[in-house]
């Protein structure tokens, strides 16, 4: 099963797609999204959109987990990144791509063990757990592993996982 | 020049849109986009967004002005209205049609005349500047009509309109 994590934001939207068998990783691709801070709140949309279309339409991904919203303070950038994250949902959807939501402490749960986990912690299990050579960078597309990781690990996937194999296998 | 006015939201989307010709309004058609409650996040921004690009493609409106989300103390809800807020932009940016924002003080001055008119007197004036026979219903809708009658007033819109109107008469 191929899954597209995501770290939603406005100016850098984090993803990293891993290919999940029920016991090991592969990763395919991970890297950011980004929208320029002086353009258009219509066209930065736009831009976010269109890139991660691309990006499902390109490898295809089975699943979608994305990270749910921090609380900020700042309502201001809640909003800006609300919205983003509404674009990078529909983009899924349109393609039929499932769609599924954790928290950040969710995620450090799933990857790290605790919810408090620091986010070098996080990155330091990410590049143990996907056997990379060198920490993912930067941070947004580690994080998009991190979630990619929590939602393998998350209850309903391996009941899913196994109509896949058994598709794969004819 | 045709104006499509947006009034964010999630569950209900209310949209209204007017010619205006710098002088006179003249309403084309009103009304509300839903999304059930019950159903996912994903399917309900596809909803919102594919029932806008419908919109969109039917009435064909030169500029989209929707209004500055309120900010409400209930952080999930402003993630909720902003994610959809992102798709309603999107539906516009996809078809080409710039983006005005407006926030709700701004679109009670333009209508009403000041900035702490109450629903009711919005709803009013709406009915009252498009010579409309009764109230525009349901309030999301009225609240619409009352943004692009603020977009229809704003500077800027003017010096476009001579273009509108430059390129009609050939």
């Amino acid at each position: 099963m191929r899954i597209l994590g995501i770290d939603p934001g406005f100016a850098t939207v984090g993803f990293g797609i891993v290919d999940f068998d029920g016991n090991c990783f592969k990763t395919i691709e991970y890297g950011t999204v980004n929208s320029p801070a002086k353009t258009k709140t219509s066209d930065r949309l736009k831009m976010v959109y269109d890139d991660m279309s691309y990006i499902i339409e390109k490898y295809k991904p089975d699943e979608m987990a994305i990270e749910e919203l921090f609380f900020n303070t700042n309502v201001k950038t809640v909003i800006a990144v609300g919205q983003a994250r509404g674009v990078l949902i529909l983009s899924a959807a349109n393609q039929g791509i499932p769609v599924y939501e954790y928290t950040p402490l969710q995620v450090k749960q799933a990857v790290v063990g605790y919810g408090r986990a620091e986010k070098n912690q996080v990155q330091q299990m990410v590049k143990s757990i996907l056997g990379l050579s060198q920490l993912p960078k930067p941070d947004d597309a580690a994080d998009a592993l991190a979630i990619a990781i929590c939602h393998a690990h998350a209850s309903g996937v391996r009941s899913r996982l196994l109509e896949y194999i058994k598709k794969e296998n004819g």
